[in-house]
C-alpha cells in the first residue's frame, strides 16, 4: 500500500498547520493569549465544579446550560448558538457542512491562516482578496470575490493585522454575497465593535466568538458560533456529537458569568503605552486587539534577538508580511522585556 | 438565502446523530460508560493537576507528554500515535484525510453508528455487510466488500452486538483489503484482545483506542489512533492543532498510568452474573465487552417499564435490532435494578 497515494486529492498539497512556536521560553507572546490567567475567584469556582466531575459520564451533547447563559448573555436563541472545541472547529463544521468540492472561500489576504488551510482541507478551493495599503479591505476586489463564493470569512479585528475593517464596506459584502458572511469576533471583548444586532435581519450572517482570547481559557478550547438556528440544526448534523467536554463547558460557563472589562482594560491601557512607544521606530498597525502587528528591519535579526532574551513572538517571513512580528499584549513584564529588545532596534 | 440549498450535497439526507438518551434518571446504563468514577487516588492526581494548570495558555498542540506515556505503554513509538477529542474526532478525521467523494466506506451491520454518519458526513459512501446468524462475520460478504472500499471499519469487540468477530476472517480481510482497516477496540480493556501486536506488519492497520470506557473518562474526550507513522502524518495535517485541551491532556496521562484492572474484574464478574441469570429468559449476545445485547419480547414495552423504574437504557427499535436493548454493565446496584425488571418479564 501506498500510504501517499491513499490521500484525499485536495488535501495532497496541504502542510499541516504549524503555530511556530518556541520550545523553551520566559515570556509567551506569539499566541494572542491573555496574559493574565482566570481571575482568583473564577479559579475557585472552576475548581469546586470540578471537584463534582462525573469524569466516567459523557459531557451533556446538547451543552443546554453554557447555551443558555451565552444566549442571555448575547440576547439571542439558544436555538442559533452552537459550541465548538474552539472556533477553529466551528470554522471546519461550516466548510464540511456546506462547500462541495471546488467551491470557493473567500478570505482577505493576511489574516487568519486556519481559513484557507480548513478550505483546502475540506476540499473548497481558497480565493484570497489582498487588503488595501491600510490593511482595509479593498472594496470593489471583495465585492468581486465573493460574487459565487460560499463563504467569506471576516476575522473582526482582523488577525495579525489587528485592526478592523470599515464597517461601510462589510455591510456592502454582506448585502451582495450570495453566500454566508463569516464575522470571526474572536477579539470582540478588546474592539467593543460587533455585528451580532444584525444576525436576526441578514440570513447570511454568521458571527463566531471565543473563550481563548479575553476570557484567558485557551487551553479549554472552547468557541462558538451565532447564526440563523437552520444553519445551526444544519451544523449539528455534522458535529461530532459530545465535541465539548464537560470541564470545558463548566469553565466557559464560570467565565461567561465572569466580568472581564478590568482585564480587557489593562491590555489595552498597556497595548496604547507600547503603540506610542514604538510608532516613532517602526511602522505599526494601529490595533482593536490584544496584540501589534510591527515591521521590523530585519526579521531574522528581531527573530533571534527575542529568542535570546527567552521571548515566543510570531515572526512572519513571507510575501507582504515579511519582516512583520506580531507582538501579543502581555503582563507590564512581558511588555516591558518586547519593548525594551524593539527598542535596541531590530 | 434558502440555507438548506446551500448544504453540502452528500449531506442533505443525513440527520443528526441521535444519542437517545433519557433526560431523568435514576440510573444510567445507555452509554456504555464505566459505571465506576476515576479511582480516589487518580482523582486527586488529576485535581492537582488541576490546580496547576495555566487556563490562559493553549494546549500542547503535539499532546507530547501524554503521546509519550502511551508509546511506552503500548509499545509503539509517538510517532505511531495520534490524540483525538475522542476515538469520534479520529474516525471523522480518517475519513476526511483519505476519502474522495463517493470512495467506498465498508463496516459490519449492526456495529456503531458513527461509521457511516461519518462516512456519509465527509461525502463518501457507506457499504453495510450484513453479520452472520451468530452476529459473526460474514466473511464471504465482506471479502467482497472490501475489494475496492477505501476503508472497513470493524469494532472489536463489536458495539452493539459485545463479540468480538473471529479472529481468522479478520486476518484475511486485512490481507485482503486494497484499503485500510480500522480495529476499533474501544472496548479492549474488557476484551483482552487486540490486533495491536500486528500494526508493524501491516501497513494497511489502524487501531484506535479510548480513555471513554474503561478509564472511566468519557466526560473529558480521549481517544487516540495508532497506525503507521505515515498516516499519523498525514492526519495532523487535517487535525485542528489544538484539538485536545489541556485537562483532558492531563487526565488522560493519570488515567494511562493507573491501574484498571480491579475496576475491569468487577465488571466482568458482574457481566456474566447477568448473563448466567438472563440467558435462560432471553436470548443474549456472550459478551466480550461491558455490555449485554438482549433479545426482550417487546421492545416497546420494556422501554417503558426501564422508564418507569428511572434507568436509562439503549433501546434499538429498526431492522434486525427490533425488539433488542443494549445494556452496560454498571455498578452492581445498577445491574440488579435492570434485573429485576428484566427478571419480571419485558
Amino acid at each position: 500500500m501506498n500510504i501517499r497515494e491513499m490521500q484525499r486529492s485536495s488535501i495532497k498539497g496541504l502542510k499541516a498547520y504549524d503555530p511556530e512556536l518556541l520550545a523553551n521560553y520566559r515570556y509567551k507572546v506569539d499566541a494572542n493569549e491573555n496574559g493574565y490567567d482566570v481571575p482568583p475567584l473564577a479559579r475557585k469556582k472552576i475548581l469546586k465544579e470540578m471537584k463534582k466531575v462525573f469524569f466516567n459520564r459523557y459531557p451533556d451533547p446538547g451543552a443546554v446550560k453554557l447555551k443558555g447563559i451565552l444566549a442571555k448573555k448575547n440576547s439571542v436563541s439558544p436555538g442559533s448558538i452552537v459550541i465548538g472545541n474552539g472556533s477553529d472547529e466551528l470554522i471546519h463544521y461550516l466548510l464540511q457542512a456546506f462547500t462541495d468540492p471546488g467551491d470557493i472561500i473567500a478570505a482577505p489576504a493576511p489574516s487568519f491562516d486556519m481559513y484557507s488551510i480548513l478550505a483546502l482541507a475540506n476540499g473548497a478551493t481558497p480565493v484570497m482578496v489582498p487588503l488595501d495599503d491600510n490593511f482595509d479591505l479593498d472594496e470593489a476586489a471583495t465585492l468581486k470575490a465573493v460574487n459565487g463564493a460560499k463563504f467569506i470569512f471576516l476575522a473582526y479585528p482582523n488577525n495579525p493585522t489587528g485592526n478592523c475593517f470599515s464597517r461601510g464596506k462589510i455591510l456592502k459584502i454582506i448585502k451582495a454575497a450570495q453566500g454566508f458572511v463569516v464575522l470571526d469576533e474572536a477579539y470582540f471583548e478588546f474592539s467593543g465593535k460587533t455585528f451580532l444586532p444584525l444576525l436576526k435581519k441578514h440570513k447570511n450572517l454568521i458571527i463566531l466568538r471565543t473563550f481563548s482570547k479575553a476570557f484567558s481559557l485557551a487551553s479549554m478550547r472552547v468557541g462558538y458560533m451565532m447564526a440563523d438556528p437552520e444553519v445551526i440544526s444544519i451544523i449539528n448534523k455534522v458535529r461530532l456529537p459530545y465535541n465539548v467536554n464537560v470541564v470545558s463547558q463548566a469553565c466557559a460557563a464560570v467565565m461567561a458569568q465572569t466580568a472581564i472589562a478590568p482585564v480587557v482594560k489593562k491590555i489595552l491601557t498597556e497595548r496604547e503605552k507600547l503603540y506610542s512607544a514604538l510608532k516613532k521606530d517602526y511602522p505599526v498597525v494601529k490595533s482593536d486587539a490584544n496584540f501589534l502587528l510591527i515591521k521590523v528591519n530585519d526579521g531574522n535579526y528581531a527573530k533571534k534577538m527575542f529568542e535570546k532574551s527567552g521571548i515566543s513572538i510570531r515572526m512572519f517571513k513571507d510575501g507582504r508580511l515579511k519582516d512583520f512580528l506580531r507582538l501579543t499584549i502581555g503582563t507590564p513584564d512581558e511588555n516591558r522585556a518586547a519593548l525594551a529588545i524593539l527598542k535596541r532596534g531590530v
